[in-house]
């Protein structure tokens, strides 16, 4: 990975449960589908985000932002890229692409606080685990 | 409440992400209020369940069944009646009839284990509560 | 209703499966609960929108965003506030706040194309139904 | 495929938003599961179930039933077996096994009408497509 930033590449088959009455995949379900994709990115890292909840991290949403440009239909082939597009001690941002067949169908991004799984508490993440933190840093990118 | 058994009722009205492309509430959604009518009944009878899961018990479920008679729409405005059909040491099990305007469109059965939240490890109810078990007993009943 | 803005108030009580296994309430249900939200603004404005739809008229999301402050837990009171806080002839974007007792937990806002529901082209509200987008102008608010 | 009966094997990973406060998959994904069998099971048989819907069939659930043996988890890695368990003119019935690394984790069934999409009404299948409903009938096993 000599330079190259990492990308996750996650895949899905669109659920009957995921569409609603217009036909289409209920927005709701993009978030879910981020989510999902971030448990990709981390273990692509080196650690499942279950170890790390072990281990008493967790990172709950602080912020969400969706912009759907064109609809997911029941049984589409989606591929979700997510990467890294900041981090600080405190604070995480992933961005998102949702697509289907190279065509974009929707961008997205969130932000999470890193915080104790006990206290809920704020973690610094550098102290909490400087390898984790210094591995997202130089992961950072912009998904263009 | 003398000699009356309680038989609880919830309302709610059709979201529209519960519905589906058939234009139809999906089936996944029944069991959830289900879910929210033993959350209701629970609490009618003296005790949020949420206290229930802080003094240590669980209820998973074991099993699940449902019968679908008509469908429901978005917006329909619904009406969940639940009650406790049967009741040992081990387990309990509720009913469930789902109405709109008076008119039947499901109806359903779970059974739950009382279980140890930390452990997951089977509880005697009696043991654990002897009060609330002979108030789930007291308070068996089928709906009709 | 005079010189007053419509603010919608809807109350809701958190299911058991709107919770992940955080202990709080997912952040994938807070689209679902400003959906409900919206279904009850545009009922009390005085038209259902399943009536809309019926009559050709759909408002898919095209951007959602969300921020996160306080989690939600199971059985929580919850109120969610909304009302339209920007309308064109093309596009409508509300706003909400999610308190539990007063307490602010998350806010939103989303915006949503008006398109026909048969080819998913957009509509000029104005001139599919002047009336309610008069309605709708009138009551642009900026909840604060 | 001589004289061997089709039985599919899907498989996925335990999303995060799959998880409820007990730290377990919530039962009501266990549906949307079973559904997501379904679909690979029509598309081996040679047909999409969204192909099917454009010719004017529809397949809505009657019955529902699980057996929960064990809980699944965030992260699990998890297949799901499907078989038709029977079809008549009217009705069809699949079942199901839940499974993480050959452990049975859920059992379940479900049965659905062949309905007509527009009208909602029964829909006799041999006579809508009788080499359906004979590839059906061909298939029909029970998963032991």
């Amino acid at each position: 990975m000599k330079g190259e930033k990492l990308i996750s590449h996650s895949k899905l088959t669109v659920r009957y449960a995921e569409t609603d009455r217009m036909g289409i995949v209920h927005h709701s379900n993009y978030p879910v589908w981020f989510e999902l994709a971030r448990t990709d990115y981390i273990k692509k890292l080196g650690v499942p985000y279950s170890v790390l909840e072990e281990r008493g991290l967790m990172l709950p949403l602080t912020d969400l932002s969706c912009r759907f440009i064109k609809p997911a239909y029941y049984e589409d082939e989606i591929e979700i890229q997510a990467c890294v597009s900041d981090v600080s001690f405190a604070k995480i941002e992933y961005s998102y692409k949702v697509l289907r067949d190279g065509e974009l169908l929707c961008t997205g991004q969130t932000r999470h606080g890193f915080v104790n799984s006990e206290s809920f508490k704020p973690i610094n993440i550098k102290k909490f685990d400087s390898e984790l933190y210094e591995l997202l840093k130089k992961n950072k990118e912009i998904i263009k």
